[in-house]
């Protein structure tokens, strides 16, 4: 319900374009100001409150379902920044969408949802805290993703699809119902509150209803050669998407030296960026010449003073201005027009190409300022000119008319870039609800993706890279094969006895940043030393808190668990947990001993050491787990060779150790 | 393609409706007659040559990909009377569907081009042996599985679901852009047939064009009153659902018995079941009034020797039956007259309430009779003609029309009994093209869902287990939380030395079924007593059909290698692998040794004897394997506990040995 109405707010705020002075220079300083101030705001939040709000938060989120818990991903001040700075965002009138940001505003409200409120701000529930565990809040949040889409698109069953596809690690099928109960709330609510918006209450949000760019209308018939035009408008749309990626990597990298100098240069910087899209929005509609209005359409044409198509713009009455018309609207509208068949020959092929050539440079370097900005938009706007100038070239050569030729450029631009294929397909369905477009629609989606794919990753995946987040993928890397288990563990081993002393527990604590510990069983317990289990630090923490030593070295086993319950050793949330300065242990207390068996798991995931690393990384991926203990071959040695955890999987860690390795082998 | 062909041909034979002779009883005869030779075919190709080719086949194949590799499912004898069978079942009359059977035809389809052709009728190609492994095999049939339902129900974005959600176990993402490629093709290839038989040239194929049942036309718009009419008829719709999933199982318990005692009598039931449907039929219409044509449609009505609505039957001119147009129809039709909206006040509530108990009972007693018969047409039909019903009944009390809750009636019915979501909702929506009905047919389906879940299983899991067959559940019963994995490993253990005797491993391959061995490394060839790792039958059965013994107990190692080729152990077709039969052992050399270290898997899956059952079976199930190493906790006892095979996890083995344990706890 929440995301819907930051949808709502996102569109009665998208509305700085009402300006038809005749005094052009007042209107461009006013036009230019408003969007400056709107976007220094946006990146003030950003620099100064949440930084890792800006961007699209896909890759962050999708990052978090595939076990990297980074704090400040989900965190309620990131949610804050999230929704008002899209709103900036949008208002300022970049080139950027509002889904991304809807996705990661989903998944925050689902986090903290399943942390039942937030002790900082004092909400918290505390019937609910069986949620603290990683599975369940993972859950909860691919749902919150679903949910953003569904409310970003109007598009419930590409929700779900899009969280399965494209941001999930790991799916069950009582999290595809779940997914989708979420998603069919969202869309009874939002059926719901477009009846009440009915007739412009709510400024632009509910507008085009349930369906935001419905083409049904469109006839579609098509001979073999349109395939033929489609076929090559998919593999042309495939490279372009592949060079919008290689681009936003490049242009990210830059961005990213200058964001790194502070705050200041980062407002500087989508000031800057917001200076040049208004001069392209107010500048270029001047190369345009002015177009008579159709006959039929004299009381929509031109439009003045209210949102619309027919921009008119500098033009004299009665006539409007093509390059305005995209520019000077909002971007749902832009597309909405670039994809309506009612439009033909509204745009001139020239308009076309300039918009065309605008919105993709545009889109390339508005990305990565310190802005929440979703990539959709951008890609689809592009994408549909790129598709229009390809209908308009064809002309009547083609049986498909402008706006099938525009969605077809979309579906191929998105393929291109994000390369997915179901979701995208039917959240295109949802969008434009024509069915009959089915075949062809899915052509192009697996043309671009298959020629993308040829020269890069999809763009979520590289900006995942660039951020240095260690993302498990679902299949081994080649070289892996040449490797074992043993070969890539970390050194020095830590590893605690059965009872161990405090003092060596908070020194390891304090000097390594483990997760995981092997616990070993050692005479006098055992008869040799045995691999124990595996202790967790957070569990240690809660352990040591409650200052549970004995004297001597003794085993005191079940005391200790008839005083502690299951849920105080439950996963506390983002960034919540006991942390080791909160720990008040006594000098005399560090010479006393612990016992970790009760909190020891005794039955931890092992392999042996000579196994293939390949299968190592599946078994690691397939089971979701955080540490895999390497065991020994042969009896008679130590009873543990190591820890694997995801960050020696990385290939940037294997290929530092092994250089010889060829990754692209 | 192949798939596309059949649909054409089970539309293009589905014509035997055209009797409307005044004389009725030898209307009668000759309709009775015509239904029940062609059902006694359809019986006779199950009952004769494939008998695994009865029923849905949706079950066989979701076991299949769970990893039950029964030899019979994918058969082509299988494919053979699959496809010739629901030909002549659905000619026949049947209340009964071509879908399932389509999806089973798709599975055999895809798994002989797995195996590249049929050795067996000399159709190889060698080149394309590479595709010799469980995971590719099991990937291409489950792509198989979706164009099966994507062209049964034009549905090519459902189809994917549907294997995704119902079919497969496991699932990649490339798996998922694959089935996604797979029903593109079968959508541009579907198109381009319909587009060829435009204007009836091939029958009845093609009719409705890509859309089945377009009811794109009607209005959607409710008020909260109209929710709560939803609501109920999705709870009451799941209870009727699982009411029939119910009834099924008893169903198909007592037709088991008859079942079993031979051919004919499985032929003969087939038979009876034919005659009791054409009674039904023919005899029900005749409780019917006739209702003067409506104004508009005079051309139209009543249809006389033509598929069509309005049947005339043994009314007067200018009149039709209600029930003879639902009953003396295709099912098609039938269900096609129920869903659109157009047909308002077309069919009296008598008439209605009359053929939804029709067809619900017709619908049980039909599954489980020996002819290839699918469940998603007669769920459909009951649902859609109990939706009516509700609609009729509301009349002008609710907004929506009798159309609109004849399609909601049938969500809720497939909700009820399949316990499907998200395929469901985008089938229903690709069959039916309204978008705007999506959020209220999503809370439809989970409505129902949940009320029947309160149940019973879906009526796939339950055939399933009435079947018997091995299928490991992706969650771990509560009970096993309380065992521990030596608890439930199978007696005795049967483990071959690192050099065996060839006379002890046929031995052991003669005496048990088992299809893996542990391999342990003894002295002189170790230190100790070590687990060497796991060897497979099939591996032992090519090691022994080549001969390299040795008569003194050595280890020969990378000799026998070089000898082989690893697509020598590649997995063979079903049922073609080297049988022992095949060997050809003297006596004298089951006095000589075989070095089994070659093709032993030196790193096997291992879990600690202690380990939680429960956590045992998520880690079986999530990594697809076939065996499990169960090895002791402390050192100093032999090196193996036990073997994990799928078996020892299936609830009926656990409860047998320890009684104790309550299943429901």
């Amino acid at each position: 319900m929440f995301l819907l109405l930051i949808t709502c707010l996102i569109d009665v705020c998208d509305i700085p374009y009402m300006f038809y002075i005749s005094e052009y220079y007042q209107a461009f300083a006013a036009f230019v100001c408003c969007n400056m101030t709107l976007a220094a705001a946006a990146a003030a939040l950003c620099a100064y409150i949440a930084p890792a709000a800006a961007g699209s938060g896909i890759p962050e989120v999708k990052a978090y379902l595939n076990g990297v818990d980074a704090h400040s991903i989900l965190a309620p001040s990131t949610l804050f920044v999230k929704i008002f700075g899209s709103i900036f965002g949008v208002a300022a009138g970049f080139i950027l969408g509002k889904e991304g940001p809807m996705v990661h505003s989903g998944a925050c409200i689902a986090s903290l949802l399943g942390q039942v409120g937030s002790r900082k701000y004092h909400l918290t529930w505390k019937c609910l805290r069986f949620y603290k565990n990683d599975r369940d809040r993972r859950d909860l949040i691919t749902c919150g993703a679903a949910a953003g889409v569904a409310a970003a698109f109007r598009a419930p069953v590409g929700g779900v699809l899009f969280a399965l596809e494209e941001a999930a690690s790991w799916w069950r099928s009582a999290l595809l119902w779940r997914a989708f109960f979420t998603t069919a709330v969202v869309a009874v609510l939002l059926r719901g509150f477009i009846q009440l918006c009915k007739g412009g209450k709510c400024g632009l949000f509910g507008e085009g209803g349930l369906i935001m760019f419905d083409v049904n209308s469109a006839k579609v018939s098509y001979s073999s050669g349109d395939l033929l035009a489609v076929i090559s408008l998919g593999v042309i749309g495939g490279i372009f998407g592949s060079l919008y990626n290689f681009l936003v990597d490049k242009v990210l990298q830059t961005y990213r030296i200058i964001n790194k100098s502070g705050p200041s240069s980062k407002i500087l910087l989508a000031v800057a960026i917001s200076f040049l899209t208004s001069c392209c929005s107010y500048g270029l509609p001047w190369l345009s010449h002015c177009i008579p209005c159709p006959r039929h359409l004299e009381d929509k044409c031109p439009t003045i003073g209210r949102s619309g198509n027919y921009k008119n713009f500098q033009c004299p009455p009665n006539h409007y201005n093509g390059l305005a018309s995209l520019f000077f609207n909002t971007n749902d509208n832009a597309i909405r027009n670039l994809l309506s068949s009612s439009s033909d020959g509204e745009f001139r092929l020239s308009t076309l190409i300039v918009f065309f050539v605008t919105v993709y440079c545009l889109g390339i370097v508005t990305y990565g300022i310190a802005v929440p900005s979703g990539l959709f938009i951008p890609v689809i706007l592009a994408g549909s000119s790129y598709g229009r100038v390809v209908g308009t070239l064809l002309g009547s050569h083609s049986d498909l008319d402008g706006g099938f030729f525009a969605l077809l450029g979309a579906a191929s631009f998105l393929g291109g870039t994000m390369r997915m294929t179901v979701s995208l397909c039917v959240i295109l369905l949802e969008l434009t609800n024509n069915l009959l477009m089915l075949p062809l629609m899915m052509l192009v989606l697996l043309i671009s993706k298959s020629v993308a794919d040829c020269f890069n990753k999809g763009v979520y995946d590289q900006i995942i890279k660039m951020k240095g987040l260690p993302y498990m993928e679902a299949h081994a890397e080649p070289y892996m094969r040449n490797l074992v288990a043993s070969d890539v563990v970390s050194w020095p081993l830590i590893s605690f006895s059965r009872v161990e002393k405090v003092g060596n527990i908070l020194h390891e604590l304090k000097t390594t940043a483990h997760n995981g510990f092997p616990v070993i069983d050692e005479p006098p317990f055992s008869n040799s030393a045995d691999l124990c289990g595996l202790v967790l630090r957070s569990h240690l923490l809660v352990l040591l808190k409650r200052k549970n030593f004995t004297k001597q070295r003794v085993l005191i086993g079940s005391d200790v668990t008839s005083r502690f319950r299951a849920h105080d050793f439950g996963k506390a949330g983002l960034g919540k947990g006991i942390k080791l300065e909160d720990l008040d242990i006594q000098e005399e207390e560090m010479e006393m001993y612990l016992d970790l068996h009760p909190i020891t798991n005794t039955s931890p995931y092992t392999v042996v050491e000579t196994m293939s690393l390949a299968k190592a990384a599946i078994f690691f991926r397939a089971l979701g787990l955080r540490h895999l203990l390497v065991v020994p071959k042969t009896p008679g040695r130590p009873p543990i060779v190591g820890i694997l955890t995801r960050h020696d999987f990385m290939p940037e860690h294997i290929l530092e150790l092994f250089p010889q390795l060829n990754p692209h082998e």
